[in-house]
């Protein structure tokens, strides 16, 4: 598992021993878009090296027989391809960027209110992202507003959610206590794979922010400058 | 204090000595249109009769220096036009409807994060409504948004705040132990004002629901059938 910064250290990772599974949070697109997007950027990558939350909710889809209303943006639409959604029982719920219009935001709850036990599922929880243009509301944001007018929780496929850790460890075939999360987001990635009884490096890049040294509820195992660095940790262990 | 259903029953209250006000949590609305729409609806009603978020928010933003970010609808604006808007260090938050767009609330969002101590105060907090056009999602499921993305409370300036009820009863000049809350809403309306000190009856019409007889946290002093029947009551009571 390994964050979405300095790219080369990853060829290492992978020429060695160790398997490496790309963990993402990334809702508004396609495994096949995200993989293209990390190729560019030099990451030796495949779509099933992936685990995202799309088509980890699309087999719960499946799984449960639920035919989902989709609040998404077209860019994932194609995860759910395969997925029933005449007749909806559920919403399932993504980073809509433009789609979360009031009018959008409306006809989900409206599915929502007209089930009996409404199910809503939600592609992570994040709160906010940084674009070029600035802060932009993530849907954890648009998740809360659902679940306070339902009075509903909404089901989160996503880190840092345990489940979707353990859907990852299944998908390598590894145990939680042979695998380590390298991840930039203390809470998402190193909190949530630690209640999985994974062990977590943060890396000092991207979301990190100093003070995340000092988080009162989580603190990371170690914590590296770079990819790069955390690569070379791992490597000197796996030699021993 | 009376709910927005058979207007006759008022002109009686208004005749006896017994004081009436009108407590909304319209948000969409300046106090100029809600008079002039409940006028035609037969209601013997003025402005100076009226306790609404708007006009309470701004007296509060006047009292504390706070120059606000609006996300309101245009018909309530005019009840800011005294405010200072420039620089903003808070935002005030209504019933936008349509105007809850992803840009929109990004704008919201970014001048709170921005703040080094973000106050947000949302008029009202609501969960959602009925129109024609089918339920409508209210101003409380977006404040959940900006709270869980900024991290923040917002201040309520609406039913069920305590605060609301009493800046109602100081307009009155009566004590809560001498007001009785008519209203359809057994949380915001009955609820609220009970925790306020005032007793409050149940109106079987509007939001009513069979249910709320049973609610598990909330037992209205009374119910009525409607708002003739709560004004017979209040008229057998005041001449004894």
């Amino acid at each position: 598992m390994a964050p979405s910064a300095c790219p080369v250290p990853t060829f290492r990772l992978k020429r060695s021993q160790l398997k490496v599974r790309f963990c993402t949070n990334d809702s508004q697109n396609s495994r096949g878009d995200l993989v293209g997007l990390l190729r560019r950027h030099g990451f030796d990558i495949s779509e099933g090296e992936v685990t995202a939350p799309a088509p980890a909710a699309s087999l719960i889809l499946k799984e449960r027989g639920l035919r989902p209303h989709l609040l998404i943006q077209d860019g994932v639409r194609s995860e759910f391809d395969q997925i029933d959604t005449s007749n909806p029982n559920c919403v399932v719920i993504a980073d809509a960027g433009e789609s979360f219009s009031y009018q959008n935001m409306n006809k989900a709850f409206r599915v929502l209110m007209e089930l009996e036990s409404p199910v809503l599922i939600s592609l992570g929880k994040g709160r906010y992202y940084k674009e070029t243009s600035g802060l932009m509301l993530d849907v954890g944001a648009y998740v809360k507003a659902l679940e306070y007018a339902c009075g509903i929780e909404a089901e989160v496929v996503g880190k840092p959610s345990p489940e979707y850790f353990q859907s990852a460890l299944k998908e390598m075939g590894v145990e939680a206590h042979e695998a380590i999360m390298i991840g930039d987001d203390i809470v998402g990635d190193v909190g949530g794979a630690q209640r999985c009884g994974m062990r977590a490096l943060q890396v000092r890049t991207g979301k990190f922010r100093p003070s995340d040294e000092r988080h009162p509820d989580v603190k990371a195992d170690g914590y590296v400058d770079n990819l790069a660095e955390a690569v070379d940790l791992l490597l000197q262990h796996a030699d021993k």
